[in-house]
């Protein structure tokens, strides 16, 4: 059997399938919000994979809210939303599964539904029949299908599965192809596999059943990526993996690696014109939200993955970089590195300006400027990438040559006290707003709900639009790991109001300073790109 | 040509060869002093490699004095030190060479020496004649062979050198192989290639120049593992890499990983009966020297590579672990974990709490209250999943009725102020320990630093132990909620000491408060587990 040649999302025959959210979401440390998925999936979407695995719907509470709110806030340009579930419980009929009826609920336009393909699974884990197995992938795969839903079968154990009984693993394929699965994922799901055997298995199992086929590989063998090309070499029509590697025991496959070869080594066109240089800044967009330290070694999008310890080549790379690169770490949007830190290149610096509606490109000293700036902030642990609010206001300062003010800001005090099995906290604000010096004191349940509400309470008769804006989410980071109580502190906060959703950045050696300044930047933020004047 | 039939570092005919001292030392923000060069050449020997490259004498000072310690001081049962340098310089004779003979002087019985092979980069960057290479490494491999040394040449930038032109890139390996070389290591400089390719330009190399080859790969296309087994499976003799895959830019090849790839996964015996079963151990070992935050996804040996997310599968992953993963982790003297988290149930409990030392399984009472006040302390807000040492004394607490208690805390105070453009905190802690009420006050740079600083003064006194347990990192997350300020907080701690590394955690809706609960949790595990008696 050829390529059905069904549409994909990728709009073109060859399948990204993002498991982020889902497989992901596994790994030790990782819990991701509903928000946090909704940011996450957008960012996969701009990279322009075809699909995003959203989550599995009726079994995780998270989940189900997770597709509900989907399908209200988000538009996806690129990508094809995806619920993952599992096929009918056995002995129960398709159409009374609650598990199958919360796939169809959650709207998802596609579905991947896990089947068990190893015999061992089949028998020990769901305690059935290899026959009723088999029935229970052909029915809920139709089910699907009747439903208008696009259905893509993950052979779970797919590997170990074979190597044990082949035959049974090749019936459950053709089970699900026929049945009318998009594609049956073959996956390697105790990671145990090494290229050449993927290759083989690939091969074997496209002859032996005529499906259309995808890999998802984990990196237990340190494997993954090279197995999920050497599928794709096999002729596998979807490959799968998760943002920067995320996932349960070692990961899976790093699907920003994977797109990274597949496009720039091996010559094949996975995502949309002009994504791929785009993968450094969300790859680490992406590391912001799920509040996981980005891996300084990853390739292409690392942070030393284009850094040369000078020395030795020094001179001969300034002269001949293409001589000491494998590609040109723009093209990704990287940078070679010489000496220290220094993220942001001109180029991407203004890309982002342009996306936050700052045209840079025709001012080559203010692009400068802004750049050294950016490089210098970063250097003290300021990050951009996750804090658009942030650099919009320090994009306004370069461009305006000020930043918009709202008050005049004095001095302020947290207090935070344990007394008799309960701890209060209390902060004054002094301030100058509306041309009159306010104090103001207030409590909370912590030091930043103390100067929130603080805060409020000193600026809320000068600007009652405030009113309309909160503080939804904040992230703390250590930067330093080496002493962690003296180490630098990034604070990021997000703030929801007007229908918006805005992120800014605070850094410093003491969180509740970090935090102030984070938050003092949401409130201006967000009176200033509504359009309040200021009435200092 | 056959291989040579020389005798190996190994005692066999394959030839494990670490490069962690040399090239592993480039990777940014690693800094070995010659101390810790010699012991972590200790632990390369004891992990049983043929080689240990210790760096290059002549040219680094730090590295001259380390074969000069290692001379007197070092003493390895199964590797071969050798000495890394360059072919003599073009225009000088080989015996008037300073840095030739500096690799004499070293000492080392073995020597490496890098030497061009991309045309490009003799024209460009030695700035010499194609000849005059090929006759520097004739003449330098000679001379050394003379002075009784075992010679190995890594050929740099071999692969693009080959791709730009093959034919001089053959006359290099010729040359080398031709003077006494034992093996011409092709190394992927640049890091640039894929397995196919690897494995296509060492057949094609074994076959044109007849020599024994080794490889040495670099991480940038996340196949750095994959290329060093394709090049074995194609017949090199060698394969180079470093511990945890240190190295710059994206690191070299994983040793850890490609060791225990070829032995459990391919059936090759490349280390000495019984060392793979040591890995994680000494793994982890060199990542402490290192001062390197161990990776917790690094296959094999990483913290998380057999951790398991409980709820689903858990019960059965008890009956028949070997079905969840592809290598029993005691193999690799690592251990399965179970990540216990609100879909836990009792089976998951269970492992877990043998993991830790606590028999849960003749008790089915207490394990039932056990997975109760689990599945409500994670509703609340707690993680257990990433602080096993709160788990534990939640379980010591169970299991004995009551927690260890080390002191008696009445009140504590934080503030922090911010007047004049800069923040300060101070805390007070009036507490009871060894019979004696303390008042402390100290400052911080925040206020964990504070608490911190304040809780050692009032306990040093009493338990001189703190001294030796230091805070290493901590984790702020805001849990989800409509309102982040009004939200619950989690704080995650570690803690290192006396070579352990522990996580508490503390959660409530004031991140201060939090932060003081996995702080005091944190001294008190660290106190009781080291056997440190209470002094109320």
């Amino acid at each position: 059997m050829e390529s059905t040649g069904l549409s994909t999302g990728s709009g073109g025959t060859f399948q990204v399938y993002d498991t982020t959210l889902r497989d992901g979401a596994q790994q030790e440390g990782l819990s991701l919000s509903v928000q946090d998925k909704l940011l996450i999936a957008g960012h996969l979407d701009d990279l322009g994979v075809g699909f995003v695995e959203g989550g599995w719907p009726g079994a995780i509470p998270k989940d189900t809210e997770f597709f509900r709110r989907a399908a209200e806030e988000l538009t996806l340009k690129n990508a094809v939303l995806t619920a993952f579930g599992a096929t009918r419980k056995a002995g129960v009929a398709v159409h009374d599964d609650p598990q199958v009826k919360a796939l169809i609920d959650s709207l998802a336009p596609a579905v991947t539904l896990v089947a068990k393909s190893d015999i061992r699974h089949v028998e020990r884990a769901l305690r059935t029949t290899p026959q009723e197995n088999l029935a229970m992938i052909t029915e809920t795969v139709r089910h699907l299908r009747d439903h208008g839903r696009r259905v893509f079968v993950d052979a779970e154990h797919f590997f170990d599965g074979y190597r044990f009984d082949r035959a049974y693993a090749l019936e459950v394929v053709r089970a699900a192809a026929e049945a009318g699965a998009e594609a049956v994922v073959l996956c390697d799901t105790n990671g145990g596999m090494l290229p050449n055997q993927v290759a083989d298995v690939v091969r074997d199992v496209r002859q032996g059943s005529g499906a259309d086929l995808g890999i998802h590989c984990h990196n237990d063998t340190g494997c993954a990526v090279a197995n999920s090309l050497a599928a794709v070499d096999a002729g596998v029509i979807q490959v799968q993996g998760t943002l920067n590697g995320y996932g349960e025991r070692t990961g899976n496959a790093d699907l920003i690696t994977v797109v990274a070869d597949l496009e720039l080594k091996l010559g094949r066109k996975v995502l949309p014109d002009g994504r791929i240089h785009d993968i450094t800044r969300i790859a680490r967009a992406v590391d912001e939200i799920a509040n996981v330290a980005p891996y300084n070694r990853q390739p292409y999008v690392g942070a030393s993955a284009f850094a040369h310890k000078a020395g030795l080549h020094a001179s001969a790379i300034k002269v001949d970089p293409d001589l000491y690169q494998h590609i040109d770490p723009a093209g990704v949007g990287n940078d070679m590195r010489m000496l220290v830190s220094d993220m942001a290149g001109r180029a991407s610096i203004e890309l982002k300006g342009r996306e936050l509606g700052f045209d840079l490109s025709s001012d080559r000293d203010l692009l400068g400027r802004v750049t050294g700036r950016v490089k210098q902030l970063e250097a003290d642990g300021y990050t951009f990438e996750a804090a658009d609010a942030s650099f919009s206001l320090l994009l306004h300062e370069e461009v305006h040559g000020t930043r918009p003010v709202y008050c005049d800001v004095e001095s302020w005090r947290v207090i935070t006290e344990f007394h008799g099995g309960a701890a209060v906290c209390e902060a004054t604000v002094k301030l100058t707003a509306g041309g009159v010096r306010t104090v103001a004191t207030a409590e909370g349940n912590g030091p930043v709900s103390a100067l929130d509400h603080t805060l409020r309470q000193a600026l809320l008769p000068v600007y009652p639009e405030l009113e309309r804006m909160k503080l939804t989410d904040f992230k703390v980071r250590i930067l330093d790991g080496a002493s962690a109580t003296d180490a630098v502190t990034r604070v990021l906060v997000e703030t929801t109001g007007n229908g918006a959703v805005w992120q800014t950045v605070g850094v410093g050696p003491n969180m509740v300073e970090a935090s102030w300044q984070a938050l003092l930047e949401s409130f201006v933020y967000g009176l200033h790109f509504s359009g309040v004047p200021s009435r200092l």
